[in-house]
């Protein structure tokens, strides 16, 4: 099925980029922009900072993100208040080297081997920018996080999609093998949609047999949600990687704003160049605090887990297809129908659910919710897919709208 | 006096990049940086996030950055605070949305011509970026503040430096006739390190006789401190201009970043490739509720008013030159020995001031700090003048250590 070559060709077109000024660089995306996009894709374009985006009713269930609605855990809370009249100095009290020192020794990493972030779309777009060119290409999971594609726009690298094996992990032997020419192989673990697991011992082996000059771009954003195995240790052993990390996730700090690349000095000296802006004290606090506090990680794993789970089995009971085992806070379900139709029934009852990808258009990512939330999801899919069956059986010609069906990226086309 | 040839030659000697990873581009860099690199520019090099800095002692007097140690409006803490248990979402509210907004309305602007970052840092690098080139020159005063010189490192741009007029104004007669093929015209008004004024009409003066195809970079970073008329009206008339304003000084965010660029949707849009990283909501909501507080400006410019006025007094009446008339929270102070050995010998006594220019290598820039810091300011300046007056009578080679009396650029040597 792989086609390297046609798919760059492929995904080079959808990527095209929309106004001259764009020809040189595409800007940092976070999940909350392709989430958006996907929200409302004729409106406004770029709507990075929400203008021309309605604002949900107050009782939507918002679950087209990958947000955790749990928010920052109360240590987190209460350092970003009681931080916040110190603001007048960039970061007095250095919290920013604290929160690096802190998780450097977490995880036996020296320093040197980490950098901080508002959040981690600013490492991968620079990791991109800094390791790939017009003759050391893109190599991505497809479907798999789409932020590192666009970055790859900016340095005319090709970008080779491989599919995922039919476990739906990354198929990392073919990935190795794509291109001799990588720059960059990126690997989002657990991967982004659909929240599967790549084992590390294939990983290890990518990192043993990759293309000479390439690094692996392993993006461990949602990894505290899962059983998956880290590789900060081949960081601590100074291989040809860069981790990211994020306090968006399972730390509930979307809005706040930190994350972390950790990778060899020379390696993350390379994204340093891109930008570097001031952290913002109140996220480097509030992400020590969140790193401190030892119950975190353990309970809100089993409760949002929990809460998976319980989705997974209803699904299944309700013989509605997930794509694999799904593992974190994300999963794609696949509906029969064209999924921007079923994305846009399910907002018309107050349920923002997650996009499709243009390697399964009929498939729709959900993010796992509070309970409640996903007990309103619960029976407004049922609804939903009702509806759709009984259109499909009257032979309503549901394909026809096709051609809205694929993602919008921001800017791109 | 003014050679801009021989300027830029100078300048680019030393802004001679250290480091094969840095060919391509320099980080962005805030007020901040650029103090830490004058505290320790031996140490580290980098030091973006505080590695191998010393963090100041509890009691010492921070002059040395330009910050407010107001911090945030009452009404901003108490909005970081409330907001930040929301934060697992990545701006539910909308609330960078309704900053621009709100800033908007507030200055007869249309929200298409107001973008909101992390500070003003990040569109100040991105201008320059944007519109100088190896054939399109950054133009700036001298001394005035050095993170467009770095940026103009990236685009390999001739950068011309021009010296500010006998009243310490940009002289923009001079800096529009610099160069035919100017990019960008950098006017920071008031400036940083001066905090001297420049005219609105020679600022107009400059936007109609401006080369073709350059424009101006308004930084008002500092306007609310002084009487200086903003140019927001040029924005308005969609002139070819982008203006510049931060929440890091006369609101006291420096360290909860954000920042706005207000320009035509054209040239904004020239920007946004470069980099537009979600905003912290902390950031957006408090900088919204610091202009919803209307006394905070008008309280603030005459408490730091008074203390700066006091402070200059007392310099004068003490026989100290200060660099024309101030008017927001820095001044160059003539020291007549050689800036960084003042410098060390303040830091020893537990006052910490600002760096030196190249153009004045004996001048030290002093930020106003609360009355009481500028009461142990003042004894700590006494005598350490009085000392560098005792060895200079004895003959001492206070000049020996010119060599080390240049700020160093981080990473720039």
């Amino acid at each position: 099925m792989r086609n390297p070559d046609t798919q760059a060709g492929s995904i080079g077109r959808r990527l095209f980029l929309r106004g001259a000024a764009l020809a040189a660089a595409a800007p940092i995306l976070t999940e909350a922009h392709f989430a958006r996009a996907a929200d409302a894709p004729v409106k406004g374009g770029m709507a990075l900072h929400g203008q021309g985006i309605d604002l949900p009713p107050a009782d939507a269930v918002l679950i087209n993100a990958n947000e955790n609605p749990l928010g920052p855990c109360k240590a987190a809370c209460e350092a970003i208040a009681n931080i916040a009249p110190m603001g007048g100095r960039y970061d007095l009290f250095g919290e920013t080297a604290k929160l690096k020192a802190t998780f450097a020794m977490q995880h036996g990493l020296k320093e040197s081997h980490v950098e901080v972030y508002a959040g981690s779309s600013e490492p991968l777009h620079y990791s991109v920018l800094a390791f790939t060119s017009p003759t050391r290409s893109f190599v991505t999971a497809d479907p798999s996080y789409e932020a590192g594609m666009v970055a790859a726009q900016t340095t005319k690298a090709r970008i080779v999609k491989v599919p995922l094996t039919k476990d739906y992990a990354h198929d990392l032997k073919a990935m190795v093998a794509a291109d001799p020419n990588a720059g960059v192989i990126y690997v989002c673990n657990p991967n982004n949609p659909t929240g599967t697991v790549t084992a590390k011992a294939d990983i290890l082996w990518a990192l043993d047999n990759k293309p000479a000059g390439s690094i692996l771009l392993v993006d461990e954003a949602y990894i505290h949600l899962s059983d998956a195995q880290d590789v900060l240790d081949m960081v601590a052993a100074d291989k040809d990687l860069i981790v990211l990390r994020t306090f968006s996730k399972i730390y509930g700090m979307a809005g706040i704003r930190c994350g972390l690349a950790a990778g060899r000095p020379d390696l993350l000296a390379k994204l340093q160049p891109f930008g570097q802006n001031a952290m913002p004290i109140t996220g480097s606090t509030a992400a020590r605090m969140s790193l401190l506090d030892e119950t975190l990680v353990p309970n809100r794993k089993k409760l949002i887990g929990d809460t998976r789970r319980d989705t997974v089995a209803w699904l299944k009971a309700n013989r509605y297809n997930v794509y694999g085992d799904p593992q974190t806070n994300c999963m794609m379900i696949e509906t029969g129908h064209v999924g921007a139709s079923v994305i846009k029934a399910m907002k018309a009852k107050n349920v923002w659910i997650g996009r499709t990808w243009p390697i399964w258009p009929t498939a729709v990512r959900i993010s796992v919710g509070t309970p409640e939330e996903m007990a309103k999801f619960k029976i407004a899919f049922k609804a939903v897919m009702d509806d759709h069956a009984l259109a499909a059986a009257k032979g309503a010609p549901l394909t026809a709208v096709a051609a809205g069906a694929q993602t919008q990226f921001p800017q791109l086309s």
